[in-house]
């Protein structure tokens, strides 16, 4: 790199004191509006760096907000983080990402990265298999807030925003009852993360409030990935002799690969199986037929997380006083499961 | 935020030197193993954090990568993100991410940031409408590393890493005519965008190969949103006495809602109106019949830019030798296209 351009350089060539230069450039009202004028064209025209880091350093804050995902790569997180960072950039503030790539090791040193950079507060939806959450206490110790979203425990006293997954699952499961559905199938991910094992709960209550007994041959868990739902579609539910007539995926991407295998295997959707799915992602909109699905606004809750968080790094608000905030969801419904009306 | 933990803190509780404990935090060969072994273990049980700012500052490096994208919240930019956090994370570098919005005056501000920043490199995917690029001079004026990626301009001495997008455009255009379209419709976005300048042109070139007169009514640039290809498609396509019997959709989201809203309305896919779209994504398997698409993979580029990155960076590379790394895209053929074989 260049040599770094510093305030002495600026004060030298145009023949001002150093003091005058920095008062300038933090437009303090003892220096003349015409001084300025000619200290910020200088300090652009020769691409002068303020010096955020040792005012940092000074300040002990760095205007910084640490973010721990399982991956960026899906339409939900990418929709959250898109939220996060226009309200926090917004503010002045800066985001560094990492993924854990849902591997609680790999979630662990990305903590322990973020507090050596010393970020201002931390905002992490939890690894698929998190069991251990000791690696938080740091932040927790020192008073650096740290808000969880989607992915949360109950285990740490830390603000959580999330939607009520059971209550949305049992509106999915009670919509497949409605629609005449008997023997109703439900495919998720790992019931350690709060998501997976809420909506899983709901499913079952809406069940039992039906009178409907639980099966552990309908309940399958697995990652979600695009091959583990090839392998639970073709060959498990399709190898059966007893086809269930009702599919609750966790989300639309699963349901939109089972809808099509189902298809393709000359199954008719609604009416050999109906389908519900999860999240609303554009997905769920151009399959044949459309996918029910869950509301579940990525933007907003993204949104909402940096909010509260900026708010008290801004002494608006106190994250103490917030336990958690519940974010509305509610079912839409479309042309997989409407059995009622083919 | 609490009292910070400092080397002398350690010093005094251990009954050491401060430069005992910060050669040790270090690793120095000087000190004793098991003095070592204390010095972590009490600096971990109190919380102690490396002094990073104050190092970096000494060393004008911050280990932190800007990235400029225009939007978050697409699957093509949140691989593309994931292949760079992965390869920067194991390098031991942080990304700081912003968005432009699809603005000039947003990258420009998000510009000015990252160099205060001081990122020690800046990745960029240029927005809708940027026309003007005075705002990343002072990055080469200081020597601090550029990678363009995607959306592009020749007009800057940066590295670029993209696919060959003319080429992708003609086999896409060329893959219709084979199937005996004769008045294929093509929409993209602005023409600014080398990405949609040159698949464009691909389109012009295969026509012209072929003998099939370009028709202004047959090109429609908008801004891509679900909106603008409702609108094309409801408001303008549908309401034509002659329609095109051929599509080449710059993006699959376009690809698969144009197909939805051609079905709705009583029109064959492939037979009536056969669609080409472009990336890859999940979303060109699930509707029926599957799209016919460029295979895109945002992962892979997005692995691609970071490593010439860190390379360079590291020392083992020199950016200034490569002005620009064109990856593979190839055609892969899928129901929405396939006339002939009906």
């Amino acid at each position: 790199m260049k040599k770094e351009i510093t305030i002495y350089d600026l004060a030298e060539k145009l023949n001002i004191s150093a003091t005058t230069v920095s008062r300038g450039l933090q437009n303090h009202p003892a220096i003349n509006i015409n001084t300025k004028k000619k200290i910020f064209d200088l300090a652009k025209e020769l691409g002068y760096q303020s010096n955020k880091f040792a005012s940092s350093l000074r300040k002990q804050k760095t205007h910084t907000i640490g973010v721990i995902v399982p991956r960026l790569n899906s339409l939900f997180m990418s929709s959250v983080l898109s939220g996060i960072e226009k309200v926090v950039n917004n503010a002045g503030y800066n985001l560094i990402i990492s993924q854990s790539f849902e591997q609680e090791e790999k979630e662990k040193t990305n903590a322990i990265t973020m507090y050596n950079n010393r970020v201002d507060a931390l905002i992490v939806s939890l690894s698929y298999d998190s069991a251990d959450f000791t690696h938080f206490n740091n932040f927790i110790n020192k008073g650096i807030p740290i808000v969880f979203f989607d992915r949360v425990t109950d285990s740490l006293p830390v603000t959580k925003v999330v939607i009520d997954n059971f209550k949305a699952g049992y509106d999915a499961t009670m919509h497949l009852i409605e629609q005449n559905c008997k023997s109703i199938m439900h495919i998720t991910g790992n019931l350690t993360r709060n998501v997976y094992k809420d909506r899983y709960e709901g499913y079952r209550k809406a069940l039992a409030d039906s009178y409907i007994p639980f099966s552990d041959d309908l309940f399958i868990t697995n990652d979600l990935s695009e091959q583990e739902i090839y392998n639970a579609v073709t060959n498990n539910i399709l190898k059966r002799k007893q086809l269930p007539d009702g599919l609750f995926a966790t989300n639309d991407s699963a349901a939109a690969y089972a809808l099509t295998l189902f298809k393709e295997a000359g199954l008719k959707v609604p009416e050999d199986i109906a389908i519900v799915g999860f999240n609303n992602d554009f997905i769920s909109k151009v399959t044949e037929p459309a996918i029910t699905t869950i509301n579940y606004p990525g933007n907003e809750m993204g949104e909402n997380v940096a909010r509260i968080l900026i708010n008290h790094l801004d002494g608006e608000g106190d994250l103490s006083l917030t336990s958690t905030v519940i974010l509305n969801s509610e079912l839409i419904v479309r042309g997989s499961s409407l059995k009622s009306k083919v």
